[in-house]
Protein backbone atom coordinates (compact mmCIF):
# COMPACT_ATOMS: atom_id res chain seq x y z
CA UNK A 1 0.00 0.00 0.00
CA UNK A 2 1.40 3.60 -0.72
CA UNK A 3 3.67 5.51 1.27
CA UNK A 4 2.65 9.20 1.59
CA UNK A 5 5.10 12.28 2.01
CA UNK A 6 3.39 14.93 3.51
CA UNK A 7 5.15 18.56 3.78
CA UNK A 8 4.21 21.85 5.63
CA UNK A 9 6.79 24.39 4.13
CA UNK A 10 8.05 27.61 5.37
CA UNK A 11 11.09 30.18 4.74
CA UNK A 12 12.64 29.09 8.23
CA UNK A 13 11.67 25.19 8.78
CA UNK A 14 9.77 22.72 6.96
CA UNK A 15 8.16 19.82 8.24
CA UNK A 16 8.07 16.47 6.88
CA UNK A 17 6.11 13.33 7.55
CA UNK A 18 5.77 9.84 6.00
CA UNK A 19 3.59 7.54 6.56
CA UNK A 20 2.70 3.95 5.33
CA UNK A 21 -1.14 3.35 4.64
CA UNK A 22 -2.37 -0.56 4.71
CA UNK A 23 -6.33 -1.19 4.28
CA UNK A 24 -7.59 1.62 7.20
CA UNK A 25 -4.81 1.31 9.36
CA UNK A 26 -1.92 3.97 8.68
CA UNK A 27 1.75 3.10 10.14
CA UNK A 28 4.25 5.99 10.97
CA UNK A 29 7.36 5.89 9.31
CA UNK A 30 9.70 8.87 9.70
CA UNK A 31 9.19 13.14 10.15
CA UNK A 32 11.40 15.52 11.17
CA UNK A 33 12.20 19.43 10.29
CA UNK A 34 14.61 20.64 7.99
CA UNK A 35 15.25 24.15 9.53
CA UNK A 36 17.20 26.61 7.31
CA UNK A 37 16.47 30.00 9.24
CA UNK A 38 20.07 30.81 9.78
CA UNK A 39 20.69 30.57 5.93
CA UNK A 40 21.16 32.92 3.07
CA UNK A 41 17.63 32.55 1.00
CA UNK A 42 19.31 30.66 -1.92
CA UNK A 43 21.04 28.27 0.27
CA UNK A 44 17.30 28.05 2.22
CA UNK A 45 15.62 26.75 -0.82
CA UNK A 46 18.45 24.55 -1.94
CA UNK A 47 18.73 22.87 1.30
CA UNK A 48 14.67 22.40 1.33
CA UNK A 49 14.63 20.87 -2.43
CA UNK A 50 18.21 18.50 -1.57
CA UNK A 51 16.37 17.06 1.94
CA UNK A 52 12.96 16.34 0.16
CA UNK A 53 14.71 14.54 -2.60
CA UNK A 54 17.02 12.76 -0.21
CA UNK A 55 14.25 11.97 1.61
CA UNK A 56 12.03 10.70 -1.38
CA UNK A 57 15.19 8.61 -2.91
CA UNK A 58 14.93 7.00 1.19
CA UNK A 59 11.73 6.19 1.44
CA UNK A 60 10.66 5.86 -1.82
CA UNK A 61 6.82 7.24 -1.46
CA UNK A 62 4.48 7.18 -4.07
CA UNK A 63 2.00 9.87 -3.21
CA UNK A 64 3.10 13.73 -1.93
CA UNK A 65 0.60 15.80 -0.13
CA UNK A 66 0.79 19.72 1.05
CA UNK A 67 -0.59 22.13 2.03
CA UNK A 68 -2.44 24.73 0.29
CA UNK A 69 -2.55 28.45 0.98
CA UNK A 70 -5.77 30.14 0.80
CA UNK A 71 -4.54 33.70 2.16
CA UNK A 72 -1.28 34.69 3.61
CA UNK A 73 -0.61 37.66 6.22
CA UNK A 74 0.99 39.69 3.82
CA UNK A 75 2.85 39.86 0.42
CA UNK A 76 6.72 39.68 1.99
CA UNK A 77 5.55 36.78 3.96
CA UNK A 78 3.35 35.22 1.04
CA UNK A 79 6.47 35.74 -1.32
CA UNK A 80 8.99 34.02 1.65
CA UNK A 81 6.32 30.93 1.98
CA UNK A 82 5.78 30.93 -1.86
CA UNK A 83 9.60 30.38 -2.55
CA UNK A 84 9.94 27.74 -0.12
CA UNK A 85 6.64 25.89 -1.10
CA UNK A 86 8.26 26.73 -4.84
CA UNK A 87 11.17 24.53 -3.80
CA UNK A 88 9.47 21.56 -2.10
CA UNK A 89 7.11 20.93 -5.12
CA UNK A 90 9.62 21.29 -7.56
CA UNK A 91 11.37 18.41 -5.31
CA UNK A 92 8.38 16.71 -5.45
CA UNK A 93 7.64 16.94 -9.21
CA UNK A 94 11.26 16.45 -10.57
CA UNK A 95 10.98 12.89 -8.56
CA UNK A 96 7.95 12.10 -10.33
CA UNK A 97 5.27 12.43 -7.74
CA UNK A 98 1.87 13.79 -8.17
CA UNK A 99 1.40 16.94 -5.95
CA UNK A 100 -1.95 16.71 -3.50
CA UNK A 101 -3.06 19.99 -2.18
CA UNK A 102 -5.21 20.53 0.87
CA UNK A 103 -6.54 23.52 3.10
CA UNK A 104 -5.77 23.88 6.45
CA UNK A 105 -9.24 23.27 6.82
CA UNK A 106 -9.36 19.89 5.28
CA UNK A 107 -6.63 18.67 7.34
CA UNK A 108 -7.79 19.46 10.55
CA UNK A 109 -11.33 18.35 9.47
CA UNK A 110 -9.83 14.77 8.55
CA UNK A 111 -7.62 14.98 11.48
CA UNK A 112 -9.57 16.13 14.39
CA UNK A 113 -12.96 16.50 12.73
CA UNK A 114 -13.07 19.98 12.83
CA UNK A 115 -12.33 22.72 10.65
CA UNK A 116 -11.64 25.19 13.31
CA UNK A 117 -9.24 22.75 15.39
CA UNK A 118 -6.25 24.64 17.08
CA UNK A 119 -2.65 23.37 16.53
CA UNK A 120 -2.25 21.46 19.82
CA UNK A 121 -5.53 19.45 18.53
CA UNK A 122 -3.90 18.61 15.56
CA UNK A 123 -0.52 17.16 17.50
CA UNK A 124 -2.48 15.53 19.86
CA UNK A 125 -4.93 13.46 17.27
CA UNK A 126 -1.53 12.91 15.13
CA UNK A 127 0.09 11.34 18.03
CA UNK A 128 -2.84 8.51 18.43
CA UNK A 129 -3.67 8.27 15.45
CA UNK A 130 -0.23 6.86 14.55
CA UNK A 131 0.30 5.42 17.71
CA UNK A 132 3.25 7.72 18.56
CA UNK A 133 4.95 7.65 22.28
CA UNK A 134 5.17 11.34 22.39
CA UNK A 135 4.18 14.22 20.88
CA UNK A 136 5.66 15.08 17.77
CA UNK A 137 7.35 18.57 16.91
CA UNK A 138 4.93 21.22 15.72
CA UNK A 139 5.85 21.74 12.01
CA UNK A 140 6.34 17.58 11.83
CA UNK A 141 2.57 17.00 13.26
CA UNK A 142 1.36 19.19 10.43
CA UNK A 143 3.08 17.57 7.98
CA UNK A 144 1.93 14.03 9.29
CA UNK A 145 -1.31 15.86 9.61
CA UNK A 146 -1.56 16.43 5.94
CA UNK A 147 -0.20 12.92 4.55
CA UNK A 148 -3.11 11.82 7.18
CA UNK A 149 -5.20 14.21 5.34
CA UNK A 150 -4.65 12.49 1.94
CA UNK A 151 -4.46 8.63 3.17
CA UNK A 152 -7.83 9.73 4.53
CA UNK A 153 -9.43 11.26 1.55
CA UNK A 154 -7.71 8.22 -0.71
CA UNK A 155 -9.85 5.96 2.13
CA UNK A 156 -13.21 7.41 1.61
CA UNK A 157 -12.61 7.60 -1.95
CA UNK A 158 -12.17 3.90 -1.97
CA UNK A 159 -15.24 3.56 0.22
CA UNK A 160 -17.37 5.61 -2.28
CA UNK A 161 -16.17 3.75 -5.23
CA UNK A 162 -16.69 0.25 -3.34
CA UNK A 163 -20.38 1.41 -2.33
CA UNK A 164 -21.34 3.15 -5.86
CA UNK A 165 -19.46 0.69 -8.15
CA UNK A 166 -17.36 3.36 -9.61
CA UNK A 167 -14.17 4.13 -9.58
CA UNK A 168 -13.74 8.02 -8.75
CA UNK A 169 -10.22 8.51 -8.15
CA UNK A 170 -9.16 10.39 -11.35
CA UNK A 171 -11.26 13.41 -10.24
CA UNK A 172 -11.36 13.30 -6.50
CA UNK A 173 -7.52 12.56 -6.01
CA UNK A 174 -7.03 16.24 -7.99
CA UNK A 175 -7.51 18.46 -4.81
CA UNK B 1 34.97 36.19 -19.08
CA UNK B 2 31.45 35.27 -17.68
CA UNK B 3 28.80 34.47 -18.85
CA UNK B 4 25.38 35.74 -17.12
CA UNK B 5 22.14 34.64 -16.54
CA UNK B 6 19.16 36.57 -16.10
CA UNK B 7 15.85 35.61 -15.26
CA UNK B 8 12.58 37.43 -14.14
CA UNK B 9 10.30 34.66 -12.77
CA UNK B 10 6.60 34.32 -12.91
CA UNK B 11 3.48 32.29 -12.52
CA UNK B 12 2.65 32.24 -16.01
CA UNK B 13 5.94 33.16 -17.96
CA UNK B 14 9.50 32.55 -17.16
CA UNK B 15 11.87 35.21 -18.95
CA UNK B 16 15.45 34.52 -19.15
CA UNK B 17 18.61 36.11 -20.52
CA UNK B 18 22.04 35.12 -21.42
CA UNK B 19 24.98 37.08 -22.37
CA UNK B 20 28.69 37.13 -22.14
CA UNK B 21 30.73 40.02 -20.45
CA UNK B 22 34.35 40.88 -22.25
CA UNK B 23 35.44 43.86 -20.07
CA UNK B 24 33.82 46.45 -20.70
CA UNK B 25 31.75 44.78 -23.77
CA UNK B 26 28.53 42.60 -23.56
CA UNK B 27 27.83 40.39 -25.65
CA UNK B 28 23.86 39.32 -26.38
CA UNK B 29 24.12 34.70 -26.11
CA UNK B 30 20.09 33.79 -26.10
CA UNK B 31 16.83 34.86 -24.40
CA UNK B 32 13.16 33.47 -24.59
CA UNK B 33 10.40 32.63 -22.47
CA UNK B 34 9.38 29.86 -20.36
CA UNK B 35 5.45 29.63 -20.82
CA UNK B 36 4.01 27.43 -18.53
CA UNK B 37 0.41 29.41 -18.13
CA UNK B 38 -1.91 26.70 -19.32
CA UNK B 39 -0.43 23.80 -16.59
CA UNK B 40 -1.67 22.59 -13.13
CA UNK B 41 0.83 24.92 -10.54
CA UNK B 42 2.94 21.73 -9.39
CA UNK B 43 4.24 21.19 -13.39
CA UNK B 44 4.36 24.87 -13.59
CA UNK B 45 7.22 25.19 -11.32
CA UNK B 46 8.73 21.48 -12.44
CA UNK B 47 8.89 22.87 -16.17
CA UNK B 48 10.50 26.64 -14.84
CA UNK B 49 12.78 24.64 -12.96
CA UNK B 50 13.74 22.10 -15.26
CA UNK B 51 13.85 24.82 -18.59
CA UNK B 52 16.29 26.49 -16.07
CA UNK B 53 18.64 23.55 -15.39
CA UNK B 54 18.90 22.72 -19.41
CA UNK B 55 19.72 26.25 -20.38
CA UNK B 56 22.44 25.98 -17.48
CA UNK B 57 23.94 22.73 -18.98
CA UNK B 58 23.93 23.95 -22.38
CA UNK B 59 25.03 27.92 -21.92
CA UNK B 60 27.38 27.09 -18.40
CA UNK B 61 26.91 30.44 -17.49
CA UNK B 62 28.83 31.14 -14.02
CA UNK B 63 26.59 34.04 -12.68
CA UNK B 64 22.91 34.04 -11.89
CA UNK B 65 21.04 37.23 -11.33
CA UNK B 66 17.27 37.65 -10.85
CA UNK B 67 14.58 40.44 -9.50
CA UNK B 68 14.80 41.51 -6.04
CA UNK B 69 10.61 41.62 -4.95
CA UNK B 70 10.02 44.23 -2.37
CA UNK B 71 6.31 44.65 -2.82
CA UNK B 72 4.13 42.65 -4.12
CA UNK B 73 0.47 43.25 -5.15
CA UNK B 74 -2.02 41.48 -2.57
CA UNK B 75 -0.65 38.17 -0.52
CA UNK B 76 -2.37 36.03 -3.27
CA UNK B 77 -0.19 37.04 -6.07
CA UNK B 78 3.06 37.43 -3.63
CA UNK B 79 2.60 33.87 -3.02
CA UNK B 80 2.32 32.39 -6.79
CA UNK B 81 5.44 34.58 -7.81
CA UNK B 82 6.97 33.39 -4.75
CA UNK B 83 6.53 29.74 -6.01
CA UNK B 84 8.21 31.04 -9.66
CA UNK B 85 10.77 32.47 -7.54
CA UNK B 86 11.66 29.13 -5.45
CA UNK B 87 11.62 27.29 -8.34
CA UNK B 88 14.23 29.32 -10.53
CA UNK B 89 16.40 30.27 -7.88
CA UNK B 90 16.86 26.41 -6.87
CA UNK B 91 17.71 25.42 -10.40
CA UNK B 92 20.62 27.78 -10.08
CA UNK B 93 21.41 26.45 -6.55
CA UNK B 94 21.42 23.28 -7.40
CA UNK B 95 23.80 24.07 -10.18
CA UNK B 96 26.41 25.62 -8.15
CA UNK B 97 25.34 29.26 -9.01
CA UNK B 98 26.28 31.79 -6.55
CA UNK B 99 22.34 33.96 -6.78
CA UNK B 100 22.44 37.42 -6.90
CA UNK B 101 19.28 39.73 -6.67
CA UNK B 102 18.66 43.21 -7.81
CA UNK B 103 15.95 45.10 -7.16
CA UNK B 104 13.71 46.48 -10.30
CA UNK B 105 14.91 49.94 -8.97
CA UNK B 106 18.46 48.96 -9.60
CA UNK B 107 17.74 47.18 -12.83
CA UNK B 108 16.57 50.33 -13.81
CA UNK B 109 18.90 52.57 -13.28
CA UNK B 110 21.53 50.34 -14.58
CA UNK B 111 20.18 49.78 -18.15
CA UNK B 112 17.90 52.79 -18.62
CA UNK B 113 19.83 55.73 -15.89
CA UNK B 114 16.59 56.25 -14.14
CA UNK B 115 15.19 53.94 -11.36
CA UNK B 116 11.57 55.04 -12.38
CA UNK B 117 12.15 54.45 -15.84
CA UNK B 118 8.94 52.71 -18.08
CA UNK B 119 8.51 48.89 -19.28
CA UNK B 120 9.25 50.10 -23.11
CA UNK B 121 12.61 52.14 -22.12
CA UNK B 122 14.29 49.28 -20.43
CA UNK B 123 12.91 47.08 -23.92
CA UNK B 124 14.95 49.80 -25.86
CA UNK B 125 17.63 50.05 -24.03
CA UNK B 126 18.31 46.15 -23.93
CA UNK B 127 18.03 46.28 -27.67
CA UNK B 128 20.57 49.19 -28.10
CA UNK B 129 23.00 47.79 -25.19
CA UNK B 130 23.37 44.24 -26.90
CA UNK B 131 23.24 45.46 -30.41
CA UNK B 132 19.88 43.10 -31.39
CA UNK B 133 18.40 43.61 -34.95
CA UNK B 134 14.76 43.59 -33.12
CA UNK B 135 12.96 44.27 -29.66
CA UNK B 136 13.23 41.44 -27.66
CA UNK B 137 9.83 40.26 -25.62
CA UNK B 138 9.04 41.44 -22.95
CA UNK B 139 9.59 39.65 -20.72
CA UNK B 140 13.24 38.54 -22.30
CA UNK B 141 13.91 41.86 -22.38
CA UNK B 142 13.56 42.61 -18.46
CA UNK B 143 15.37 39.09 -18.09
CA UNK B 144 18.77 40.49 -20.56
CA UNK B 145 17.97 43.57 -18.46
CA UNK B 146 18.67 41.71 -15.21
CA UNK B 147 21.88 40.37 -16.67
CA UNK B 148 23.15 43.53 -17.92
CA UNK B 149 22.66 45.07 -14.41
CA UNK B 150 24.48 42.37 -13.05
CA UNK B 151 27.54 42.83 -15.70
CA UNK B 152 27.27 46.60 -14.36
CA UNK B 153 27.59 45.85 -10.88
CA UNK B 154 30.59 43.89 -11.39
CA UNK B 155 31.84 45.96 -13.62
CA UNK B 156 31.62 49.21 -11.07
CA UNK B 157 33.23 47.13 -8.98
CA UNK B 158 36.06 46.34 -11.12
CA UNK B 159 37.13 50.08 -11.12
CA UNK B 160 36.23 50.84 -7.67
CA UNK B 161 38.90 47.78 -6.92
CA UNK B 162 41.22 49.13 -9.23
CA UNK B 163 40.91 52.70 -8.20
CA UNK B 164 41.43 52.59 -4.92
CA UNK B 165 43.54 49.01 -4.97
CA UNK B 166 41.44 46.82 -3.09
CA UNK B 167 38.94 44.18 -4.12
CA UNK B 168 35.36 44.38 -2.65
CA UNK B 169 33.69 42.13 -4.67
CA UNK B 170 33.00 39.88 -1.42
CA UNK B 171 30.57 42.75 -0.13
CA UNK B 172 29.13 44.63 -2.76
CA UNK B 173 28.44 41.62 -5.26
CA UNK B 174 26.13 40.15 -2.08
CA UNK B 175 23.16 42.00 -3.45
Amino acid sequence: MPIILGVDPGSRITGYGIIRVEGRHTEYIDSGCIRVGEKPMAERLRVIFQSLVTLIAEFRPEEFAIEQVFMARNPDSALKLGQARGAAIVAAATSGLEVHEYSARQVKQAVVGSGGAEKAQVQHMVQVLLSLSRKPQEDAADALAIALCHAHMNQSLLRVAGQGGKARSGRMRQQ
